[in-house]
């Protein structure tokens, strides 16, 4: 068995969302398993000089063009959010209270599907919760373990250079965006 | 006969220099020309706040692998150059001083040739025109109407948007990015 994918990721990102359902399908096609990683881009903007994109002037009305119609070409359901972008502060500390990796992708997908599909504003803490209850899931968000593993994974990925969402890791060798995904599966059979 | 697509770049954008080995083939196949034409990245990057790929930390490494990458990708020849980037004024004023579209053309893969290549310095205006000399072309890269032509196209450019390179437009929809060709294959079929 091949190590799994690193699969990094915001919760507000269009193409973090997109990239989220593809790429388990794709790494089972080769034998592998994805390791879901949320990360926070709003840190990776203080370090890369960057905001988020509908802010920037031209490449931000190009970027909600592209996040629908990169949705219908992917054939993944999808709505643009408002607010948008939103924290994922409180989303990305309930998914790392969870310890069973399948619990993390169950509440990952949950919290997706109501940002983008929903409109449900996962920014606020509230509504994380009660999608997380909704699931039968109880993380807890305020306590101190919680805040500071969160910050030790949103840093651990930096540290690895995660600067973009979806990031994605395959023995090494990182891709950026969801447009990546068929330089992946060119990797995922033999590395070029 | 369908209008002719748009494909602007930047003569030192590698992104747009693996367009340009790609995008005439794939405009033929759905019985469209293309239009070359090129743009001033560093003029849209003060639009964008943005700045050279390399300059920007944590992207700026990613972006050195995948330039090489997705030129194994594509299967096109490409050489790292160094300087990286240049100043493309010379360059795009030497193209836009030719009236042939086929001269331009010829021009212009001649310079991208130069320097993704054969690691020829373009941002020095010797060797532009040295490289237009040697296919017998004679641009005037000093007058002020060339300059004036040049600084038009490429304020023409960013009034429709143009923030990068490659940036294509398809009777009026905007793909930005060699990875967007697939998207642009699909909506030449039908736009989606």
């Amino acid at each position: 068995m091949n190590a799994p994918i690193d699969f990094y990721f915001d919760f507000s990102s269009p193409y973090g969302y997109l990239a989220s359902h593809k790429i388990e399908a794709l790494a089972a096609r080769y034998g592998r398993g994805v390791t879901w990683r949320p990360m926070l881009l709003g840190v990776a903007f203080k370090a890369t000089g960057s905001g988020p994109l509908p802010s920037i002037p031209l490449k931000g009305d190009y970027a909600k063009r592209d996040f629908l119609r990169s949705a219908r070409f992917h054939g993944v359901p999808f709505r643009m959010p408002e607010p948008f972008p939103v924290s994922t502060v409180a989303a990305c500390r309930a998914f790392y209270s969870l310890n069973d990796p399948k619990e993390q992708v169950l509440l990952a997908k949950a919290l997706f599907r109501a940002y983008f599909i929903d409109n449900v504003n996962i920014g606020e803490a509230s509504q994380v919760l009660k999608i997380s209850n909704s699931l039968g899931l109880r993380p807890e968000i305020d306590s101190q373990a919680v805040k500071d593993k969160t910050r030790a994974e949103v840093e651990a990925a930096l540290a690895k250079g995660v600067f973009g969402s979806p990031y994605i890791v395959i023995d090494g060798e990182p891709f950026w965006g969801v447009d990546r995904f068929d330089q992946i599966e060119r990797w995922l059979k033999e590395p070029f």
